[in-house]
Parts: structure tokens; sequence; C-alpha cells
């Protein structure tokens, strides 16, 4: 039986996914279970853009445009411009979600061996993408005590080797909720400038920031257009993320050919999810007022529901849906999955996302989850009385 | 300005959209061109997928399983069933296109700077596959005076080195249209054998097999289920390229355990592709027996004709809807870009796809095409024609 290869025996298991079989033997049971684990939504898809390929007029459903539908990636521009981006279709790939985007742009601006510098936590798939293009990550801590702010210039420095090739961000952030202040971004690009680095940022939850903070891209950054590359993806913006919709935006020219040459051997992204995607481009402000208000009342009603817990203490996020909890526990993959296995209030857990799979540095984040506050308010309740009461019976065992 | 790494430098730009620009400005000009150069067929996509799309209720597009929605791989075995390949949900990797396909079963078996023997010429994209995975293709001959046949087991055997990790075969072929008989499979299986290499099929033509020739998979091999993985694709069966919907398949428990670890960094693949494949399955005997027919009637028709040009020749494939023909002359890049440049029979020119691009071993193909016989059979005249006139003026030069 021939072996596979190194690399994929490599391959980081999601750290999500590894409690799946648990969570099904729990429903199994009859329990019912919180999925505050995973960044699903349950907002509904815009209709405009389930309209838009319900009523597309198809005979043949043909490949598209290698970088994207053109009249798409056309009107992606005014949605950009609406938030002082601007870019011209030439400067856009669409990519299969922004799954790809990140394949991409990694795959265009590192070669195997290179380092790339990622503030943790930080999304796990990074992990996987960096390993199926054997690049390093060299993981830089930031703490829950500042909210996961951006961590000092100089400890960035301290991890500058000849094989630094760039530094990726994720902002809102997933998994930490953190918005990075404009000052974060200018410090960032003064140390992008003196290394000559790549930039990249994961943006794909733009629409997603509160208490009326400014959201700031790297794109707006001045004079370091050439090693700015934007990660995007439409499956949060739209509550969409079975479109596979994402994109990858650089004003570097030679950039954007050398991804396209990656984009063009896999001929397409999905036709029927980018006129989706076009079409919500148009879905109104309104739209949007109304979830950002949804999230906003769920996190301040989770927050400060899990900050009432003895031992509990979970920053503010600004935003994204995501939050970061330290709890008073010494292993929390072991308790995330001792809630699926052994635990139940009244027939009811929740499902959370520990954080040891969002730190590259070992060891780290074992007293923290995850929660994505994805959940109705009332069921948002449940939830955390749910991890109240689990933590008072797994703190006695 | 920081530099794209070496990857990104090496990776082979599509060999067939080098030549839009100059399509393009031939368009420009208003001359008609005629197509042959993308197996983009003209054929109606199946009511059955399109209305499926159409006609699905959803609220929230949600993510699938990073494997593929179950109820769809259920189906998908009934699907192989007919063609006699006994497989279990369980054994199938839903993709993002055929595509994909080849991306995760490449890194599942192959590490960076191992070795994986092709017959050439072969489908284009396999050499950017291989690029972006740091893979290194040994290309095995395969000549136009036998159709393309698999090459002698004996030359396959002298390539093989302690890097060796496999073997890829297209049956039915892109761009050759060869279909491999049951005893070069049985062949290539006692050499798998003996070095314990994996087996990776592309058999995305597997409806286009003519007459009444049989297709043998793979999957039909007894005694090297562990070494075999097949790479499939709905793209070309229900002309459905845009749906960006594959498949990898394999026995092998381990290689479908890693293969799924990359499936799930990426999330999954498209929704509604995959709700429109589910239903294609559905699609009546009659669609593909009437799409049959006209490929065999535009393969009987160009074949013919093309074999009717002075100085040309081109084998008749039993599979696929590509050939290729030998033409008289010394450059097929130039000659193709001659066509849209410098050459117009009544406003008209024909667009192909140098062969070059289809061979790895450097200055093969020179003097071949890749036609795909994708129109109808009243642009096939006027595109022969256009060939034919063609080449009497470029070799008049």
């Amino acid at each position: 039986m021939p072996k596979i290869s190194s690399k994929a025996a490599k391959m980081p298991a999601s750290p999500i996914r590894k409690l799946v079989p648990f969570a099904e033997t729990a429903k199994k049971k009859g329990i019912k279970i919180y999925h505050l684990n995973i960044g699903q939504p349950d907002i509904e898809t815009p209709a405009s853009l389930l309209n838009a390929v319900k009523n597309a007029d198809i005979k043949v459903l043909e490949y598209s445009h290698s970088a994207g539908i053109e009249s798409y990636r056309k009107k992606l521009c005014g949605y950009y411009k609406q938030y002082a981006i601007d870019v011209d279709p030439s400067d856009i790939i669409v990519t299969t979600g922004g799954s790809e985007a990140i394949q991409i742009a990694l795959m265009t601006c590192f070669n195997p061996g290179d380092e790339i510098i990622i503030p943790e936590p930080f999304y796990a798939n990074y992990n996987g993408f960096s390993t199926a293009s054997d690049i390093v990550i060299k993981p830089i801590r930031s703490y829950i005590e500042s909210g996961f702010a951006l961590p000092p210039i100089e400890e960035f420095e301290k991890l500058i080797t000849p094989k630094t090739k760039g530094i990726m961000i994720c902002n809102p952030g997933n998994p930490t909720g953190y918005l990075y202040s404009e000052q974060e971004l200018e410090s960032l690009k003064e140390l992008v400038l003196k290394y000559d680095l790549f930039l990249l940022s994961d943006e794909v939850y733009r629409e997603f920031c509160y208490d009326g903070k400014e959201y700031a891209s790297v794109m707006h950054l001045k004079g370091i257009e050439n090693n700015t590359i934007l990660l995007d993806s439409i499956s949060k913006r739209y509550s969409a993320c079975g479109a596979r919709i994402g994109c990858m935006i650089s004003k570097n020219k030679e950039v954007i050919a050398s991804a396209l040459k990656f984009a063009q051997a896999r001929l397409s992204p999905p036709t029927f999810g980018q006129i989706g995607a076009e079409a919500a481009i148009d879905t109104p402000a309104s739209y949007f007022e109304g979830v950002k208000k949804e999230y906003v009342a769920r996190r301040d009603f989770v927050i400060d529901a899990l900050n009432k817990i003895p031992g509990v203490f979970c920053p503010k996020p600004s935003g994204a849906f995501y939050c970061i909890a330290r709890l008073p526990i010494d292993d929390a993959d072991k308790f995330c999955q001792w809630l699926l296995e052994d635990f139940n209030y009244n027939n009811q857990t929740v499902m959370l996302a520990p954080a040891t799979g969002f730190y590259s540095t070992p060891g780290e984040g074992k007293n923290e989850v995850r929660l994505a506050y994805v959940l109705k308010i009332e069921d948002l309740k449940n939830a955390v009385l749910c991890l109240e009461k689990a933590l008072e019976v797994y703190n006695k065992k």
C-alpha cells in the first residue's frame, strides 16, 4: 500500500470538526446542542442574491473568466469604493471562497520554507493552507488582557529572518473579534516598508464593525500599494457561505498576473455563486443595519453574561461575531469534548471551539474557548446557561 | 517592492489563454472566430440540473459538508454503479471542479520534489497543478502514429526512480481522445503493484466513448484498490463547466481521510453546484444518447475533413471531444497566433490550441495542434475550411 505524503500526514485536522463525532453521539441521545463552535450565521441570505440565481437565464452553464465574471468585478469596484478602497477590475481575482484567495495569495508570495508572521490566536485554517504550501507560520502572541490588540512592532521585528516574506492579519479578527486601529495598521506599514514584506489582510468581516468604530483597511495605507494584498469573501457579508465566492485584490501588477496563472489552472470560480454575488452588491443598507443591530445585541448579551460567570473573562470585541473567553479550566479540548460527551443541563448542551486550535504555539489557549454568537438571543441565553452550569459541575469533578 | 515567489514565476501560463489577446484584437477587427481551442461544449446543460438550482428552497446559503452534501454522495454511488464502479459515500470527496480533485489528490500523495509519470501529450493544467505543489512531472512520450496509445510499460519502468510516487492518466484522454483498453490498464496495474505507486486516473470524459468501445476504469482493476484514485468532474458530463463540481474517489481509507483534511481547510464545495449535480444524476439516458450522436457526427466530419487537407494527419479518437492533428507547419504556437493576428478567410478564422502546451518535453508538439470539436457541424465546416485555406497561405509565405 503506497504511503500518503508526509505533507498530508502533517496537515492539521480541523480543530472544530474534531468534536463533530461527539456532537453526533450527543444528538443521538436526544440532547439539544447550541452550536457556538462555527461561524455559520443563522442570518437569512439577501433575497437579491438568491433571486438572481433563481432567475438566471442559463442554457449552457459555462466556465466564467478565470479572474471572475467581468461585470461582477466591475461592480465590486463600486462596492469597495463605499469603504474608500479604490480598485480597478484588473486588480481583482474572484476566487472560490476566501479560502482560495488565501491559498493563491500564499503560493504567489511564498516559496516552500518561507516564513509568514501571523498574530495568534488566528483563524485555524491558516495552519492548513500554510502546511499545504509548505510555508512556515511564525506566530506572534497577542493577549486576551488587551483584547488581542496588535502586538508591539518590536516583537514582530524579533521574528524577522531572511526567510520572512510577509505578515498576515485578519481584521476584524476571527477568532478574536478585534478591530485594528489606523495607528496599528500604520505601525505595520513601517515594518512592511523597512523589510519589504508582503502584507496580507483577511477582511471578510468588514461589515461587522460595532460601536461606531472606524474600519481601517490595509488598502488605505499609502506608499505600500505594491506590498498589500486584500483577501475577501462574501460568505459572512451576505450570509452566503455556500456560494463559495471570495476574491484577492492587489495593486501589485506582478502579484495579480502571477495569481491569475494559478487561477487559470483551476479554470474559473463557480458561476452560480458569482451571479448571486453580483446581484447582492445591491443589497440595501437597511439589510446590513438590521444584521448589525442583531449582532450588537447578541454580542452585548453574550459578553455580559459570560463575564458574570465566576472565573470567566471575555473582552468585548468591536468586530466580527466571535469572542474568545478565558474559562476556569485547564484543558479546553477536554472540556469542550466533555460538554458533548458527558454533560447536559435539562437535556441541552453547548458546542464551543477550544482556543488551542487557533494558536500555533503549543500549549497556548488551553484555558480559552472561541464562541461564535451566530444564534438568536433566546438560544444564546440557553447556551450560556449551559456553560455556566457545566463549569460548576466540571470544577467539582 | 517585494518579489513574488519563484514558484509563481515558474507557474506556466495557460497555453490556450496566451492567444486570447490576439483573438480579442481579431474580434475588434470584425473577424468571426471559430473556437476549437477550448473544451467548452455548446451542448445545453440538462434542464434537471438548472431547474433544481432554480427551485432550491434556500433561506440561508450554508456551507455544506466538506466532503460534499451527503445525499449527493449517496446518489453518486448509484451513478458510478452504472459503470460497474462500486463505491461508498465515504470513499468520495466532492470537490470544486475536477481541478480541485487533482490538486487535493496530488498534495495527498506527493511531497515537494516527488515525481509523477504522465503520458504526454497531457492536459496542460497538470503542469500548473504540479508546479503549485512542487511536484516533478516525468513525461512519457506517446505518439500520434499509434493514436497516442499507452507507451510500452518498459518505457514507464525506465523513468522510475526512488522519487517516483505515482502515475497519472487521463481516460478517455484530453487532448488525445484516446481510450485506454482493459489490457493497457492491466499492464499499468502490474507496474503499480511492482513499485507500489499511486495510480491517478482522470476520467471526466467517461460519457464520451464511441464506436461501441468499452470504457475501462482504474476502479475496475482488482487488487490495487489502495493504489487507485479516481478524479472526476461533472463539467463535461452535463455541459456544466461553471458549476465547479467534481470529486476524488479512493478505496484507500488513509488517502480519503488525508484528503478530507485539505477539503476541511477550504470548508466546502459550492452548494448551488452540488444541488444541480445531485439532480442531474437523473438525467435520462436519451440525453446522453443525443449528445453522443452529435459528437460522433462532429468527430467523423472533422477527422475526415482534416485528413483530406494535404499534409495533415489526424488519428481518429474513440473518446472525449478532442483530437490532435499534425499539420505541415514548423511552429504551432506561431501558426496559431498568425491565424488570429494576420489571417482571415472571408472575414473568418479559427482558434486552435498549439500542442506544445500539452507536452512537457521541450520542443515536442511543434507541428501539432489540438482541436476541440465542440461546435455545430456547420461551424466545424467553416472552421476546417479556414484551416485549409490558412495552411495554403502560410506555407507560401
